[in-house]
């Protein structure tokens, strides 16, 4: 915690406290752990996904991930970032054998048996089993859902993108179907993720439910400044 | 809104709803604007930020994005998806030219401002100015920040990836510096995203406040499923 000064912030609103600034040496010398959560806190709220695979002999696998983003609408795309070497390789693995996936939004009811897949279990361990989730089939798609997640998405791997900052990759997947509740399917294509009890996860380890603040229309330049 | 069929799925807790399949064929007939919000939907809850960028002739320029995320804490690296051609092409244009650009967490009190940022405002118009916020330097870092966000990141770009499937681009770049109230920043690193009123987005246009349900230690093998 060195290398810190801090300083007086002007801020409007009720937060009133004393600001900080964290040198990029400061951050290099943190303790591996202490940067991790620091890191990881750092983009705001992240997605809260399972992803679930089976390799060619039927052995299945479970991953939570924090990195799944959309990449675009037409063709609709969802990518996620993962590393050759963490324990989400079995997934990886599994998504380049077999082209299939899946992706599951974890709702509030899951958020233990969830966390709990990022242990590392051997490779011929499922972690459907292991944490009390449930496979699922849906429709002759080869990947299993987990039976438990109100919205489910198929997915096939479209690109696998190596980064070489940091030897992570970039996999691009296409979605091949949704099975969601009829509900939570607003009239404008939206979804209600709070209807559906979708989670957002923070840093590491944290678990967070949201309220809507409010939806806003399409942004034009010739906004009245006023109505901000 | 064709080729859906229904089917009375299993839920434990409240939820109980008659369940969808959208198959990729009925998704890609869709309207493109109900495609665009469905699939905007489907990954969960995204981060929201600002980024700030300045040109070298001192024209600064301000966008939302919503896919920022966290690439590694060793390095420490945050990532974005982008597209060449749209309106956060003028972003884009500064990172390469300047090799800088700022992320700065939308909260609850500069959501309109922040939505506003997304209108396809000229490259000689200044969004700071335009939505009204207020362009911050901190410590000579090259660009902008905003002024009235309460954690704000000094970033440098490391690579420029290209996604082929889709002709989009993921940015890749490292945390120079970052600042933040003091008081958010937890013993042992994660921030506290509440505290600063972070916000997430769902689909295109809808704002979330959070509350932390719970953190769940780290994951272990061994862990008794009678804990879940």
């Amino acid at each position: 915690m060195n290398n810190h000064h801090t300083f007086r912030l002007e801020v409007r609103k009720k937060v009133n406290f004393y600001h900080m600034i964290i040198t990029k040496e400061a951050l290099l010398n943190y303790d591996k752990r202490y940067r991790t959560h620091l890191v990881n806190s750092l983009n705001g709220y992240k997605s809260a996904n399972l992803l679930g695979t089976v390799d060619q002999q039927g052995q299945t696998n479970l991953a939570i991930f924090s990195s799944v983003i959309h990449m675009g609408s037409n063709p609709p795309l969802l990518g996620h970032i993962t590393r050759p070497d963490s324990v989400s390789r079995h997934t990886l693995e599994n998504i380049r054998e077999t082209g299939f996936y899946t992706i599951n939004h974890i709702h509030t009811g899951i958020i233990e048996q969830a966390h709990q897949t990022s242990a590392r279990y051997d490779k011929n361990v499922s972690e459907f089993k292991a944490v009390g989730l449930t496979e699922a089939y849906i429709d002759q798609f080869f990947a299993p859902f987990v039976g438990e997640a109100y919205i489910k998405i198929g997915m096939e791997v479209r690109e696998i993108i190596p980064i070489q900052t940091n030897d992570t990759l970039l996999v691009v997947g296409e979605i091949q179907m949704i099975s969601l509740p009829q509900s939570v399917l607003l009239e404008d294509g939206k979804l209600d993720l709070e209807q559906a009890h979708t989670v957002a996860i923070s840093g590491l380890d944290a678990y967070h439910q949201t309220d809507q603040i409010k939806r806003l229309s399409y942004a034009k330049v010739d906004k009245k400044l006023e109505l901000l």
